[in-house]
């Protein structure tokens, strides 16, 4: 049994806590930090954590792909895997606090104005002007996506005493107290005339390519914000485009986009109100999540290895 | 008995609860902007709500000058009243919702790169560093003041999960359940060698003057970051600048500067991880923040109209 783990994240704890799993049930282990950069004898590994795109398109003797991201949709396109019955397993749930951190931040950059009193100091600027501010406290909020990333920015936000938090998902399901009401997808267009902050966590599929279409858009209450820390394929761009340059929504902060990086020429850099960040709020950089991404990644080894089924398996077909 | 408001921020609203409270004591109350523009029959007010300076340092008849902000600070000095037994109050209370959001919001733009990710999106770049990033999660945090401000502050904070938050304040105590522990002053020396993030919120006193000298800023951890939302006065802004510069801090957040406006050729300006933002924590233009403020002077107007203590007076001697 071989395992390949390409990553240039991990740290010599976190090598010796997969090797040790490794040796103990006498499978092999080799570190990489690329694909490109293979060493002899892992050409055709049986388990890889890490981005394996190309040796999963070619290595028939695959039996396992874990990846480090949350997201899957690159995976669900035919010929990802040139062994269909590969097993595939995600880390969603190492993500939730770092990017319920960014949430909160670019929410609150927006509303208090941060934006364009760090772009004046960014100048040597004094800005004098008061701006009119928002505040979380007595904001409806809305989350589309209660996952992980929803749930813990919703704990989060329930301390600054917003007025409510809705969850809007695809079960129209949860037990976590920090929401004041669940509803699902069909319910979203009754919902969003009420949303002073809507959070956006989605997988990409299928069914979220556009769900925040120009008419839902338009259906927010003036003054309204948008984060989507989600997929980009969720929002109409050009409706968005629009909204902010009317006036109509006081924000939006986008960690994701339709094409990425963000082309140069994308009207987008230029649009009012629109905070970017580059698919930077579920970085690996934070010291937790890189430890959460690895137990998670080693409670399955152990499953895997002494034959039980993954804890952390995605659906290959539905695909989360 | 006649009374004077000064505001450009008051809603109608606010106007007529302000004027029912009048009219029903007999008292005559008059609105205006700015003090340069007193209308007549009111150069002599009995009682200021707003910045009346001009006004208190030349009316002996003023009995009770009630000021919107949190700081008294400019307040202290000799010949700022004509009464020496005029009432001052101030306002502290009504802005410990919108700083603590400002708090946060600085902080986590430090401690998740955003100050950088966000002026790479300004210029139009798509930034593909992966910085080392912190977290809120696990963080030891040490307030320097716990009133109001701290405290609200404390409460949010408490939801992103942190190692510890300790309070320092001059009593050593507080009921709040957001605290893990409460020192006083004199031990901010043992404190701070366990602190990641420092949170300043203290009144400009002549015992606050530097208490974050250069010794105290080098006493903390490598890698910490400082926020200061009280006074300017309260910081050696050189020293912190050699430990930014160094990078013995990794950031710090400044609202206050020992001079304000922060002159145009000053080097903080361009300091490395040094985030300016131009005393705006506590702007009245967060609709919450007004409400709050004119609620406190109201509920004292009753007190003074019908003989009762002040609520919110202020030691005339001590500062607070």
């Amino acid at each position: 049994m071989k395992i390949l783990v390409i990553s240039s994240s991990l740290k010599q704890e976190h090598i010796d806590k997969i090797s040790r799993i490794a040796e103990s049930h006498g499978a092999e282990v080799c570190f990489t930090e690329s694909e490109d950069k293979l060493p002899t004898g892992f050409e055709e590994p049986d388990i890889i954590y890490g981005f394996g795109m190309n040796i999963a398109k070619t290595n028939k003797n695959l039996k396992w792909l874990c990846v480090p991201s949350a997201g899957v949709d690159y995976l669900m396109k035919p010929d990802v895997f040139a062994n269909d019955n590969c097993i595939l397993s995600n880390s969603s749930g190492s993500y939730g606090v770092t990017i319920a951190e960014h949430i909160i931040t670019v929410a609150l950059m927006m509303m208090r104005r941060l934006t364009s009193y760090y772009g004046a100091a960014l100048e040597g600027r004094w800005e004098t002007t008061h701006w009119s501010q928002s505040s979380l406290k007595d904001s409806r909020i809305t989350l589309l996506g209660t996952g992980d990333i929803g749930t813990s920015f919703a704990r989060r936000a329930r301390a600054f005493e917003p007025d409510k938090i809705i969850g809007v998902s695809r079960s129209g399901m949860s037990n976590d107290p920090s929401y004041d009401a669940m509803y699902k997808i069909d319910s979203l267009d009754d919902v969003l005339p009420g949303t002073d902050l809507l959070v956006m966590s989605l997988p990409s599929t299928p069914e979220t390519n556009d769900i925040l279409n120009r008419d839902r858009i338009f259906a927010m209450p003036e003054g309204s914000y948008v984060v989507n820390v989600g997929r980009g394929n969720a929002i109409d761009e050009d409706a968005l485009f629009d909204a902010l340059e009317c006036g109509h929504l006081a924000g939006a902060a986008l960690d994701v986009f339709k094409t990425e990086p963000l082309p140069s020429d994308s009207r987008l850099w230029k649009t009012k109100n629109l905070l970017i960040t580059p698919h930077i709020a579920g970085n690996l950089t934070l010291g937790y999540t890189l430890e959460k991404n690895v137990d998670m990644f080693t409670e399955d080894l152990n499953n895997f290895l002494e034959g039980r089924p993954l804890k952390y398996e995605v659906d290959r077909k539905k695909g989360y």
